[in-house]
């Protein structure tokens, strides 16, 4: 039976979660809660890879006090040595009573293994409180264990005419000032960034976090983490001077014969993380480069790209989530499109579904899912 | 001094007044109440041209109880003979002592006149209670007074990467079935849709009002008007079985020399009334076309048209709002654009205030104004 306080208790540990929205990367976002007869004993929360993970932190809390305590966790603890020991080992030793769990581990090779540890060791357990409140947490990290990819959001900043730039290029601003903070709080949840070479030349953006611009984002520790950025560039052609390369954990996509060349080279002395991958005619082959970034541990990853990328995402149903940022502006017939999607009939209409639907400042910000 | 009564009694007028928004063309919305120590004696509404002023309809309501009260009219009333008596001497001869306008009659020629002869006659006049909103009654017929041309609403239907057809024209269709229903009330209070014979050659559209689609509008009669069909054609190629010829009410504009060949004489046979205008090399004179409309009595236009037309309606700023139904489906960078707008900097962009955006279905209604 769960009852309504077990269901707070378990909305405070998936509150308490999110505090590592910007900072547990790879690792999932976890909360825990201990109680016992309805008085909360300790309260923890995963903050960043190789420190101590929800389960541990909310026991150093509740110490002694523990033991015949209830745990709420928002995953199940996981039950093998990693980076810290196993939290279902450290559950056991507290002499804990009962375990509820919002969501099972992903990882179909663990996934059930934990809870099975604490039921071995006489421990009451109960699955599925808030579940799906749970798995939002960490969409990455579960669809990167459960396919090896990571969660795909693709951002395009566009006029209500649906253009991203003028037929030059020129695009500095369509969206406002509340929209660009919007996207540095998108980046800053991204454990990558991807984008093309084509994005590089044209428009030479950094693609970093800037931590001033994320305002109050209730982080304990600054500076916030910066992404991987990723760029998808055939023949290696990113300038040495590109600011995208300044500050260092780039990875760039090219062809394996470009690999060998100068300029690859050049990058390459930079610091620059290089790889091949498989090209077809219209660009990078994207089932591919997300496998490569699964391996990478990426979990979230957002595409800011130019139409033609994003158009490749949107074309072969790879993204997860689209975000249009729509400015109240028309650019005109001539200006670039929303994403390079050739389509003949209105059968081949995309449809998507409006999962959120907001005002940034002047903009309207759509989070779109694919339908 | 304007107490709280008093705003309440002109707001009631002016919810009186909006029972004739389907009907009154070409003569505008008002609305009238009759009160004396705080107790309504007549409440009335001008339904359509010919019949009652709303003043009269609230006196006859009121009967010798008028004597010594006080009206409330949303706009100033009439001091000339029309197809009806001036309302202004009605007021006078049922002896009331105070008349509340919430706005100005906006025909410069006759503009003060109504209030005058009030004041003349010793009746105690105050303007502009609730005038904004009362304005808001006739956007059209106010324009119309001022300008000589009718307020211009131009529509269009168009996916969020701002698409209105396929290439090959396919449209039907893009939005959804209750932005459908909008549109029809939006053409039911329209006095005249205009569209380009691109549109009646590819979609042969009827552009008619069908009641049953309207929902319950409040409308006492039935059926609602048809607003006038308005075609520009500079050459006279609107066949003679194109459906938005059915029924009647239509206008045609083509060019001078157009008037005298035999397409023309065979539409004008069929009832179709046909009007020689000024073209430019991209398209019809839209001011000397306006001004044609505004000649004609028409208060309110609504654009139903393609891409060439509704752009040009954007480029000239010809047009006082914008109707943009966005549905939430992709239609790909080889479609039709939102409009024909061709511009090469962004300091050329059109900027819009968005003076409402709502849900309707599942599509998204803007209503735009140029700024």
């Amino acid at each position: 039976m769960i009852d309504a306080q077990d269901t707070a208790f378990m909305a405070r540990a998936i509150q308490l979660a999110w505090r590592g929205r910007y900072s547990t990367h790879p690792n999932p976002r976890v909360g825990c809660i201990i109680a016992k007869r309805g008085r909360i004993l300790g309260e923890g929360w995963h903050e960043r890879a190789g420190e101590g993970h929800a389960e541990t932190r909310a026991l150093s809390q509740a110490g002694p006090a523990a033991r015949g305590a209830t745990a709420y966790v928002t995953l199940e603890p996981c039950s093998h040595f990693g980076r810290t020991p196993p939290c279902a080992r450290a559950l056991i030793d507290a002499g804990i009573a009962h375990v509820f769990a919002a969501t099972k581990d992903p990882n179909p090779a663990v996934s059930g293994r934990g809870l099975d540890m604490l039921r071995d060791a006489g421990i009451r357990v109960t699955e599925g409180v808030l579940a799906e409140d749970a798995r939002k947490l960490n969409p990455g990290f579960m669809k990167r264990m459960e396919t090896g990819r990571p969660y795909v959001r693709v951002k395009i900043a566009a006029s209500l005419d649906g253009r991203t730039a003028m037929a030059s290029g020129e695009s500095q601003w369509i969206t406002g000032a509340d929209s660009r903070r919007d996207v540095q709080r998108l980046r800053a949840i991204s454990d990558a960034i991807l984008t093309g070479v084509g994005t590089v030349l044209a428009d030479d953006p950094s693609l970093t976090v800037r931590r001033a611009e994320l305002g109050d984002i209730g982080l304990a520790t600054e500076p916030a983490r910066q992404p991987l950025r990723v760029i998808a560039d055939r023949d290696a052609r990113t300038p040495v001077t590109a600011r995208i390369l300044h500050g260092g954990n780039v990875r760039l996509f090219c062809s394996s014969e470009a690999l060998a060349t100068a300029p690859a080279q050049d990058l390459s002395a930079l610091g620059v993380s290089l790889s091949g991958v498989s090209w077809k005619t219209d660009g990078v082959d994207l089932g591919e480069l997300l496998d490569f970034l699964g391996e990478l541990g990426i979990n979230e990853l957002l595409v800011e790209a130019g139409p033609t990328l994003a158009g490749a995402f949107i074309a072969e149903r790879l993204l997860d989530e689209l975000w249009l940022y729509q400015a109240p502006v028309f650019l005109g017939s001539d200006a670039r499109p929303t994403a390079r999607l050739p389509l003949a009939t209105m059968a081949e209409k995309v449809r998507w579904a409006v999962r959120d639907r907001r005002q940034v400042g002047e903009d309207e910000r759509l989070i779109l899912v694919p339908s």
